[in-house]
């Protein structure tokens, strides 16, 4: 029963309306190419392939799940196909390099790509998202020759890409990790270790698996800076690509899980199996993070999805539903006298529900796409402050984008009432599925410390600084001009006090990180409500993107108030002993 | 994986210093039975059950889930043996009425025990739960025959008891119901029609089940006024209360839900199944609502438990797991350093989800046990002023206990990290059951609307404000007097507001209903935290309540303020058009 239709109006608002990429764009040769046109025609493509041929499969692929076979994992039914159609337009390698068959595609696009691929069957996109992801990591930190072998195979989807972290005892620690790769003789090395929670480790859909193998060489220092990186492919392939033997490693089981039951969560063993080093020794965390970066500002967009196509969801059932009588002044023109009820959707607490959902899945594109952006900047023109602002940001996105797209599935589910809480209408599923959002990728807590700690303390808030500086000249919405002002007085306050405090107080980074990073979220998108409302056309688009910028102001925006006393407050309790 | 243990010594804190029940105990006949002696070796005994008998067949009760085998459903295996214990040490009837072999406990005493039954395994519980509801509408509602017949059996667990509301179209708007009951020369009825979502409407662990169905006689008027209530048990028993022969309704398909999978959750399908009318025709819904608010308290008591039950788990994971190095101030007594990790708890983000868990935790029991008093007040002592207070709080009790105890239980998942994810721990199963309790019993928007409503606007705000009254001049700790007081008068402000906002803006209630809810919430566990740091003992338990004390000012207090400001604001988008 979930149905899924992609956005492209808004999407299209976002780039062209308002942050005006086709004035960046036209700027930077290897972009020149996405013109407005182009752009529509991908987005509607992409729409159509995420609409009819990955959503049809997401009930049913959690129903089947993925399942360990004597010859490996095998996908559910459907899958393989739709992961071919997938990989034959080209949609894997959308931001890939097109020296090696990717599209070469502005992150900016990208992502509202990948978001509609997420919210249209989370576990089949993961097959591909995180191919992208090794591409990525081969790309920057592999030999020519590891480049030239891997890259066009991974970008055609002909093989696919796994990382392998994750050890029992090593989950955010990755210092902690056991896993051992011994050199040998012509150059490669033997890898043995037991890796868990690897998304993707196995499966059918593909003729070779490349995993990227996290492990300690015998001469590695201890800690993080004794990890290295290894390519380890499924079949070790000659140096014309040609898939040899069966490398020695396996999937020894499948995890189970609350979601996403379609994916394959391997517990994998390796062997002595067949690596590369990729990039320099005991640097292999550093080559990691580079994928890292990029997983995570996708899984922001994950996040994203759910909340989107949940709402889609509850947006129709509150259409469709007759239950009881809305207040006069809230009927709405179908609702009809004569029926025995109005639809859910004349009642004002499932409107707050459903206007919740759009405002925080709406706000949240937005910012994915400023992320996008400052990752293209960094990228396409060598900017060394996009960089920072990318990385600023990436965080953000993750744990923001996640947290509120758990919250959207939540509240989605809840307008079903009882049919939310069964498998009929697949809302229960889309909370159970976006459920891991939060959790992996780094749980969101580590995206927390990392923010606040690497990204803002670190440099005095010089980064955040320095976008506000450039967000705040230009000019939202007047009726939310003053909120918007004000919040970033306040934001600006409160990371001053930060900065100030945390020199005496080493518990109260990690005590507030959370909020802090909640309340850059809801500032930003304070920010982004406030233009989109300035930037909104004069039709119907246009009005309902002012109505949801007014509810966001009225309803979700006072969020940053409490979130500001918490995070000012006095954090002893925190760090006094809880026994 | 799951281990629970009750708590006893906070119940006790809460009773006997807190709320100091023994005082108002001791002047109530029917309840001077219950010393703190007694009350000790009831919730010890109480707590062993449920974390000895009952806790242990949670996970592999949902492992296995109950299921509809031809002659009808199947309960997971123990389940039988772990009801019969429960029936047994009369732990079914723990509020009844003595009369007819009921326990004759106070609810605030009751109350405490159903959390742990709660916490300890849900889907077991909701099998004794709604029996005890059945029988307070019958007492309440029957004639002395239906009484003598039913309530023995139900009270000694013997019998069991279902709620038969729901309609596929009839949902939370009951007046569109169409079961039907036609009158029979014997002064019977025979009931036809189609229920959904019944829960425990067959199962294998009682000699007979307790149908209280509603249906339409045949001259009804239209909805919800047209509605009568009906016994109808699924053998009939004579007057002795031998069950007879098999009555002609049956369970045409369990439920594939999100969680509580070892509950059966029925269609239940009669056929002119024979019913008995439990009081006047066409007041069924005014009887049914005797039962609706006994089960509301409960429903947002499990919301309690599962946050209790949760947090237990996490606080267990996050001393043994050995993850990072926290901040040199926080590290722990039982940190190592000679060890490479320091356990979790030693991350102020991971005290920060613990310390939430536990402040809303705990305050929420205070809360629960509030409105148990109240109920207690209006029974015991016929006291009127109470019931319009319980009549108050039980939304509340309802809609804020299980948004928090949701939110407790995923917060407890998200410091296991992946392993949250997965099955082995048993958290993520705490979350799926932990959902339905927000949606079942009356969904929390239900709630909140019939709060600001019927509890709230009707009487201008009297009830509440006279709790007000009672409650601010009892002192609460110096540091937080000023907060608790502030928030009085806020809360104060904001109703007058609404009440006078109300009269000229229709939609106003339910645009705000669930956010002035949780204000109220929020408002009452101010004054709940302060109190209790006040009376906190001067020993290990009073510092760890005082420093929860101040967490929760510090921390979690400050919603209160966006919530203030969200239901304050204009709230036109919500009222405008959504297309």
């Amino acid at each position: 029963m979930l149905q899924y239709q992609a956005p492209i109006r808004d999407p299209e608002f976002l780039l062209f309306d308002l942050f005006r990429v086709q004035d960046t764009w036209a700027g930077i040769p290897s972009l020149q190419a996405f013109t407005p046109d182009l752009v529509r025609a991908v987005l509607e493509e992409a729409g159509r392939l995420a609409g009819n041929v990955v959503a049809p499969l997401n009930q049913s692929g959690d129903k089947e799940g993925a399942r360990l076979e004597q010859g490996g994992v095998v996908t559910p039914q459907g899958f393989a196909a739709a992961f071919a159609a997938l990989a034959e337009g080209g949609w894997l390698g959308l931001s890939g390099n097109p020296l090696y068959g990717g599209q070469g595609m502005p992150k900016a696009l990208a992502g509202l790509i990948e978001e509609m691929f997420w919210a249209a069957n989370t576990s089949l996109f993961l097959y591909g998202t995180l191919t992208v992801g090794a591409a990525i990591c081969i790309e920057a930190h592999g030999t020519p020759e590891q480049q030239a072998l891997y890259l066009p195979k991974l970008y055609a989807g002909e093989w696919t890409g796994v990382m392998a972290l994750t050890e029992s005892h090593a989950g955010s620690d990755l210092g902690l990790m056991r896993t051992r790769a011994e050199p040998q003789a012509d150059g490669s090395y033997r890898v043995s270790g037991t890796k868990i929670f690897i998304t993707s480790g196995d499966h059918d859909m593909a003729s070779n698996i490349v995993h990227l193998v996290l492990a300690r060489l015998p001469d590695a220092p201890p800690g993080t800076r004794g990890i290295s990186l290894f390519i380890v492919p499924k079949f070790v392939p000659d140096a014309a690509g040609k898939p040899g033997p069966r490398n020695a490693f396996a999937p020894g089981a499948l995890e189970h899980k609350m979601g996403i039951h379609g994916s394959a969560t391997c517990v994998m063993n390796y062997d002595g199996a067949t690596g590369y080093l990729l990039g320099a020794p005991h640097q292999g965390l550093a080559a990691m993070f580079t994928m890292m970066n990029y997983e995570r500002l996708s899984v922001g967009l994950q996040g994203l999805g759910a909340g989107e196509i949940a709402g889609q969801q509850a947006l129709r059932y509150a259409r469709e539903r007759l239950q009881g009588r809305g207040p006069v002044s809230e009927r709405i023109a179908t609702s009809d006298r004569a029926a025995a009820a109005d639809p859910l959707i004349a009642h004002p607490d499932v409107r707050r529900m459903l206007l919740t959902v759009r405002a925080l899945t709406e706000g949240g594109r937005a910012f994915g796409l400023m992320a996008g952006m400052a990752l293209d900047r960094a990228r396409h023109q060598q900017d060394a402050a996009a960089e920072s602002r990318a990385e600023l940001l990436t965080p953000v996105a993750k744990a923001f984008l996640t947290d509120r797209g758990f919250e959207c599935a939540v509240m989605a589910q809840q307008v079903f009432g009882g049919h939310g809480f069964v498998r009929e209408w697949g809302v229960e599923q889309l909370v159970r599925d976006a459920r891991i959002a939060q959790i992996y990728e780094g749980t969101n807590g580590i995206q927390a410390m990392d923010f606040i700690g690497r990204k803002v303390l670190r440099d005095g808030g010089a980064v955040l600084y320095a976008l506000l500086d450039e967000l705040a000249p230009q000019p939202v919405a007047p009726a939310h001009a003053a909120v918007v002002a004000d919040a970033f007085t306040r934001l600006r306050r409160v990371t001053s006090t930060l900065v100030t405090r945390s020199a005496a107080e080493p518990a109260l980074p990690g005590a507030v990180a959370t909020d802090y990073l909640d309340l850059v979220g809801y500032t930003l998108l304070g920010w982004l409500w406030g233009r989109m409302a300035a930037l909104a056309p004069d039709d119907e688009f246009g009005a309902a993107k002012r109505q949801t910028a007014d509810f966001f102001f009225a309803r979700l925006m006072p969020r940053a108030l409490a979130l500001e006393a918490s995070v000012l407050a006095d954090q002893r309790s925190v760090a006094a002993s809880m026994g």
